[in-house]
């Protein structure tokens, strides 16, 4: 721990539109209220969620019968249920990314559609507060009957967090009243005395901690603690995935690193800090960090991507990690952030925001079709074949790294995406005893109390990640020093900082500018934003003898649209550094390798070779332009 | 085409215990009855097959109900059918497995087994023919309601198969006349005015095809023709892998490689050089020649193995062949030998005998544990961390390169060796027009004809593959000269011929030793057997700066039995050539790389080295030790 946890922020609050309000930490989150993302690379993306994927998800769900699901046709067994078993967690979290969304900037429309959503939710609730459209109804299989892939309580937990998404952004406590149903149902059912038993997809835990702190109701995070308890005792049934999947091979509190799919084993260790931080288990707390901060170590791409295993979408073995076959579901993404945010607040370590910017830039960002109703649910790091592209109106079946695709049949990267975007302000600053951080860099204006209720406002302005430098000028202050914590990101060697013009030193994570603040103070943060070369550790096999080229915080990639030039024999010269000018090049050949019946010889082929100056385009952008090849990782000469 | 194809066998031949009997060919198959093996590396996995694997499946298959599904109980609707849709092709690979054991190997218990079988599976034959336990029976879906996924065909093929090879090792013709009824049925339900569709899994191709030799009824043949043609036209429903994965996305005369799901494509493939074969179609044959040779070029692993991919057990794209993630499936490296068999029979090009010793040795011979009664299904390159063991009455959920384990969930793997074992001297030698040429060396006695009529023995004598040594020596001649033949391997850089003591010239791909040979005449093949350094096609991703270390046809790799030695951070020195004093040893080092908190930076760590010697084991050795660490691909210094 880096510092000790204080009381930053109070349970049963409320207010203000965070997706976690821990009751202690190093650091009290902010919420839309207080943070607005104004302009600038996010803003154009938090626009075009609001504007269109919002609608596209609707439309969609509507069109595959999901939130028909929820009506009494359905439920006396007059129309037939459609979709996956986790179909209505998809309704939940496009509500929830609806709640964010009129958080972040009023809509009536919206929030009537809300509404109308909930009273129809609300209906399929059975008496008892069991609510699942799949299970218990008239021709439905038993409650509880599949626990391993029944999505049952997976669903309650989406149904939480959505809950308390629309309780933090409006005066509605409706959903909140529904899922304190669900919840009590779920204590009842699963109780001390109740079923000893786990659901095979974990986000009941976290669903349960945000409503406890949004109600106050200690029973919910008793029965987050009794999950998280029988978690690893093998209660699943067998299966070819092996317990490892749904992360019930082993305790939790034995566990080393994360494992098994990587969405559930994610969920689960978001839901295990916010009860370590609840119940004030630091032993718990210290055991989660270090699985997450292992599998950083060992089991995450560059982009930040999680999960390397098509199969089971699961993590691998330490170092797996093939550019060619990336899993990096976009969920898993999301997930990463719900975890190192909620590492952060409870210990202030400021890396845990490095992670979530690699994340945003490099798989959220990625994931979105820039119309904003196409979506990547996996994200390779190498495409070697041209992709097809699929008519506007078909759904994607499988989570190749084909194209980005307007649906897929398991389509849970739609709304994650969406909940996040909505919600993206909230991840910029946090406050902490002694003033704030900044851990994002964007357009933003924050208006905010410091911990002893003085008011502070700073307005940011960047063209982040374009460019290094950020501007902040403080536009509300009150006497009296505070500190002003800028984020260092690890790459960013050689930063500077000024307050009104003179230098202030600068050194390790973050920058401390402690001082008696003014309106109109300005702070000039300046990073450097050279393309570099990155080196992966040795064990990865995949990319041995290959080089990465990262701008800030942005990876960089090499695409072929049409598939002209052979990335396949690439190889580009890692000791002349990347240049700049205009877009990034690197110095690099292609050669024309010769015919060979058998890919193994005693020496490799040698063909004709073509010096070519190789750009690159960041990661984030690929396969916008039409089919293309494109790789990340770039073998050397 | 290296030669005139002449006519060098006849169809309708029920003699001589061939498994492939081609109506035309540059090469004649030998039979059973024709080439022996009597000691050495394969006599013994022979005998352990003939003696322990077959009762192991014959147990399994019982205990799993897999037999009983043939049983009027089950028919009936009295009893429940178990298993999956294609376990009725387990017992008859089995039965074909058991055919060419008796063949090889009079055995009276074993023939009454076959014919017990045979008489259970002709009582589940319905009265128009039709055979398959799950369809069509009280209380099962419709036949052909599931084609994509129910097996229906595939299962008939292998039946056909395994008739053949009754038919041909005994005077029993009673599965024969099943299989006939069967085909019969096929041809009036497919005919060219039946349905207009294909099976999901590709098998009755070479099954009619081999049963149109056996009998001579050409409507099989053409059947035979009308599924081929019809293959690639997307009758299948559209599904999340793809139509590659049927091998039905394009039609087969227009497909350049193949791809999809890899068992589906090579038993493909073998069908259709059968059919090119017996229709003339030499352009066919041409094609599906250059398909497969594209896919030795560019998709198949250093061991022979194909297909890359877990999820779909496909074939990727070009050159991606990750060795930790490998998975090679033991059926198709046996699907792959009846590839290159039927190529090289057609063809008499020797490079396809290098293909099969290839897999032979290092896929099919890694297949089998030391008691016959255990196997892999598939076959990583590379395994990380310790394999888990399973109890020897616990099948395996999934394909995971684990441990050799019992029994699978979908054991194809067992029969399919077993059968490949049982008729494995088919596959040493073989006749052309002017002699005989041997493919693969082994302890052997041949005694055959040429094509004149002539009578041959051969007594070959070896201690391949630990020794380079092959003794041949002539025990039947009659007058005039012939020419043997004795394969090259294309690894065998400086291999010497004597006859008799006098040197012989030694080029390309075979010795050709024509003479007027007489009893007692001895050949010597001297094959150099050093251990070498082999390097990647530098396109192939997963093992770029690594090397692999072969022993004459054995690929080597190194193993930490324990875990003991850390072969992530294992390095060689590939300057150094490999020594063999004893075992195989390679100079190395580990490393002991520090811990960081995120695997890419501008420089790679930097940890304490230990230089060591690192012994090399056969890779078909590996995980017979207990669990252990292993890798075939070696990173260099």
């Amino acid at each position: 721990m880096e510092a000790e946890m204080t009381v930053a922020a109070r349970t049963a609050d409320l207010t203000g539109g965070r997706p976690v309000v821990p009751s202690r930490g190093v650091l009290r989150p902010l919420g839309l209220s207080e943070v607005r993302i104004t302009g600038g690379f996010w803003a154009q993306r938090q626009a075009t969620n609001g504007r269109a994927t919002l609608d596209h998800g609707r439309e969609w769900m509507d069109k595959l019968g999901w939130t028909g699901n929820f009506t009494a046709e359905v439920g006396h067994g007059s129309a037939e249920r459609r979709g996956r078993e986790f179909s209505d967690s998809e309704v939940y979290k496009l509500i929830e990314a609806m709640s964010w969304e009129t958080g972040r900037q009023a809509d009536p429309a919206r929030d009537a559609e809300i509404t109308e959503l909930t009273a129809m939710i609300a209906s399929a609730q059975a008496d008892d507060g069991y609510l699942h459209t799949a299970f218990g109804r008239s021709g439905q299989r038993a409650r509880y009957g599949d626990l391993a892939w029944g999505h049952e309580l997976y669903c309650a937990g989406h149904l939480l967090q959505a809950s308390v998404a629309r309780a933090r952004t409006s005066g509605d406590d409706a959903l909140l009243n529904v899922a304190r149903r669900v919840a009590d149902h779920v204590c009842e059912e699963f109780g001390p005395t109740g079923r000893d038993a786990v659901c095979g997809h974990p986000e009941i835990e976290p669903g349960l901690v945000e409503l406890f702190r949004a109600t106050g109701e200690q029973r919910y995070l008793d029965q987050a603690a009794l999950f998280v308890a029988r978690r690893g005792r093998r209660t699943l049934p067998r299966h070819e995935f092996g317990w490892a999947y749904f992360s019930d091979d082993i305790p939790v509190r034995e566990a080393k690193v994360l494992r098994g799919h990587a969405v559930r084993a994610l969920y689960l260790a978001a839901g295990v800090v916010d009860l370590a931080v609840e119940t004030g288990d630091d032993e718990l707390l210290e055991t989660v960090a270090a699985q997450f901060d292992r599998t950083l170590a060992r089991r995450t791409y560059l982009t930040g991507g999680m999960g390397s295993r098509h199969l089971d979408e699961a993590f691998s073995d330490d170092f797996v990690l093939p550019a060619d076959r990336a899993y990096s579901e976009t969920c898993a993404g999301i997930a990463a952030i719900m975890v190192a945010w909620r590492l952060m607040l409870a210990t202030g370590q400021e890396r845990y925001a490095d992670v979530i910017e690699r994340i945003l830039y490099n798989v959220v960002a990625t994931a979105i079709g820039d119309d904003g109703r196409s979506f990547f649910y996996a994200h390779t790091l190498h495409q070697r074949s041209l992709t097809p592209v699929l008519p506007g109106d078909v759904e994607q079946l499988g989570f190749g790294g084909g194209p980005r695709a307007p649906w897929f049949e398991v389509s849970c990267c739609l709304a994650n995406t969406a909940r996040m975007l909505a919600s993206l302000s909230t991840y910029v600053a946090s406050a902490d005893d002694d003033g704030l951080r900044v851990h994002q860099y964007a357009d933003a204006d924050i208006d905010t109390t410091l911990a002893d209720g003085r008011r502070v406002g700073l307005r940011m302005r960047t063209g982040y990640p374009d460019e290094g430098t950020v501007g902040i000028e403080v536009t509300a202050a009150e006497p009296g020093p505070w500190t002003l914590a800028l984020r260092l990101p690890s790459w960013a060697a050689g930063a500077t900082v000024t307050v009104n013009g003179q230098p202030q030193p600068v050194s390790g994570d973050r920058a401390l500018l402690r001082r008696d603040f003014a309106v109109g103070d300005r702070i000039v943060l300046a990073l450097p934003m050279r393309p570099r070369f990155t080196r992966p550790d040795p064990r990865i096999d995949a990319v041995r003898g290959c080089v990465a080229v990262e701008q800030g915080p942005v990876v960089l990639c090499a695409e072929s649209v049409g598939g002209a030039l052979d990335l396949d024999s690439l190889r580009v010269d890692a000791g002349t550094d990347p240049a700049a000018d205009g877009g990034v090049t690197v110095r690099g050949l292609t050669e024309e390798l010769p015919e060979r019946q058998w890919p193994y010889a005693d020496a490799g082929p040698v063909g004709q070779r073509t010096t070519r100056d190789v750009p690159l385009v960041p990661y984030h952008r690929w396969a916008r332009s039409g089919p293309s090849t494109m790789r990340v990782w770039l073998p050397t000469t």
